[in-house]
């Protein structure tokens, strides 16, 4: 490795060094970019090097990554680099900072979290669930669209059948309603949670049974409605709730085989998925036997939350089979545990998972979502 | 509308205007926006306002949209807008010029073209049969896994089934393969191309037979080969033969419900994905029986071309049922329509078709799907 360090007079009056780095033919392109793309790459030796063209007039230009931050610096061509040490495993969300302006990086694919945004996905230690393998059968992933008079428009959902779905064509299968988090899009649980590969690997290995998953968009508008605070509606659980019982439901019921009754539905969701669940799913516990909250929400006290519904521990467990919580173990996870201690002791199956070392992130929901997977719907 | 012109000396020692706009009211935000985004907005009259943050250090901002180039101008937040008069009718690719580089609008949708772009849906006078209706059952758009042993990895191919596919489950269909155009990707007949809503109102409306789609993307690489020219391998034709022919074609009619055979088989593509329709699949008249080129190549002379496979008209005509070529009135289609009238006097089925004053862009292949869909497998 040559870094060169020059001291050159720029027009805007400042001093800067002038970036150069000799490539050892080690370095891979990432997985997320797209065809055509150079940067960013990965080192084996952990170290991730991006290069992006901002406009000939930029003073300044950073790379944010996960909670990290970089200054880039100009190469010879006036391109801007950086070579980072290493980051967090996993999926990682990252933006060009120009003059205090973030834009995405057009050589990565697109992800959704606030807008159309970058996605460096970094090597992780435990990734062989989440990695495609040759030996397993692959569901499909459908855009699937239907109408929504709460809407008044169309709205797409992404939904996951297993493989096998094509070929027991007299077979009905369960399903589970699963929501992304705040920011996010139907997309990105299989874009960014991967949720289609977890699966695939889960029911190859016989870890969990073939089911359907339908993942909706969690915003919902009326007409005239337009997005608030954190994008939602004013009344954002009840107009989900009337989109998801009223429209998505039975649609899904009609369009696919599903064994349509409470006891083959569950119900999960990440962070305002999560919400999602506990406010619209544990409310209506007729719906669903299986519920999970990923980083967001908890059951609450088994004597009085939802009404009282799990005050009989005896009659609730007739229809409810699981509540899983989960968390990163850097989002405070005491307060989650406490509650699934609270929840068993009251009688409950209830189960908790903390993910290690990982914060409201990704990487803790793809490991959520093969914990809970399994549970299901036996 | 109030336009307030201001002369106001800016940091860069330059004169410009400060732009200011009254909102009547009337302007909607344009479809293919995400949540949350307030531009690009259509008006009622025709005009579009686009509206882009640049970095402060920005000294000169253009919108290039269609062939179009706009001055943009900062408003009073510093932010830089500009009102369009109209643009051409379909999905518009655009991109925000600063200081000589180009970015995409985080406002858009992402599209594919030349990289990860944005796009504007405007409206055209003939849009009906690309709109979503109620009354119309929608197929799913499936995400589609496979391994490629010539690209060493897996690829995704996106796979239309038509709603009756999910109900007729001993029924088996015909397949489409259908290839997208340079700089763009397995994506972009849905996303920009919008062939599952065409094709939905055209099964719904008795003009098509229902069908299985398969778009897979022109792309194919062996281990080693780096995108060269136009994002092109060494033997572009030959990797997507191998692919096609070796690896897709038996998964698809592994994995669906196909009727796997010659005459149930078609092949179509625009500008690329034209060119690998005539260089690969009119080179392999025992795979399909129907193709479609859209903007891209030609039958050719029907006594010499491919190895003189169409001289014996007869002999030819067993095999193939259909030879589709058009392209936009922009286009220069005189040399298209006379080769039409070649290989009609040579007494193949030719049909040719030629999109009213639209260029090499979307607008000339929604068309020219529209026309083709209804001529296969009857």
């Amino acid at each position: 490795m040559i870094v060169l360090l020059t001291l050159l007079f720029t027009g805007g009056a400042t001093f800067a060094q002038t970036f150069s780095m000799e490539d050892d033919g080690k370095w891979e392109i990432g997985a997320n970019t797209h065809r055509g793309a150079r940067f960013p790459k990965l080192h084996p030796d952990g170290r991730v090097w991006f290069q992006f063209e901002a406009p000939p007039t930029a003073q300044s230009v950073k790379l944010h990554i996960a909670t990290e931050e970089y200054d880039m610096q100009k190469d010879a061509d006036g391109l801007w680099n950086v070579v980072i040490p290493k980051t967090k495993p996993g999926g990682q969300i990252y933006t060009f900072n120009i003059d205090g302006v973030h834009f995405r990086d057009p050589a990565s694919l697109p992800f959704y979290t606030g807008g159309i945004t970058s996605e460096l996905e970094y090597p992780a230690p435990d990734d062989e669930y989440y990695l495609r393998r040759k030996d397993v059968p692959r569901g499909d992933v459908r855009e699937h669209y239907f109408y929504s008079e709460v809407e008044q428009k169309f709205r797409r959902a992404f939904v996951y059948t297993p493989a096998e779905y094509e070929k027991n064509v007299n077979k009905r299968y369960p399903v589970l309603y699963l929501q992304h988090g705040a920011g996010e899009s139907e997309s990105e649980w299989v874009h960014a949670g991967l949720m289609n590969i977890i699966l695939d690997n889960l029911i190859a290995d016989g870890k969990a049974v073939p089911m359907i998953v339908v993942m909706n968009n969690d915003f919902v508008y009326r007409p005239g409605e337009v997005p608030g605070r954190m994008d939602l509606a004013p009344d954002w659980a009840g107009n989900y709730k009337d989109m998801l019982f009223n429209e998505s439901i039975p649609d899904i019921e009609k369009y696919y085989r599903t064994i349509p009754d409470a006891q083959h539905r569950a119900m999960a969701g990440l962070s305002l998925g999560g919400m999602l669940t506990n406010q619209v799913g544990l409310e209506n516990t007729d719906m669903f036997a299986y519920y999970g909250l990923f980083s967001g929400g908890l059951a609450g006290d088994p004597k009085t939350a939802h009404g009282g519904v799990m005050a009989d521990a005896e009659a609730f467990n007739k229809k409810v089979k699981l509540i899983f919580q989960s968390c990163g173990s850097l989002e405070r996870p005491e307060g989650m545990l406490a509650n699934i201690e609270e929840l068993k002791a009251h009688g409950i199956n209830a189960v908790g998972y903390v993910s290690p070392d990982t914060p409201h992130r990704w990487m803790t929901w793809r490991r959520s979502f093969y914990h809970f997977a399994p549970l299901l719907f036996k």
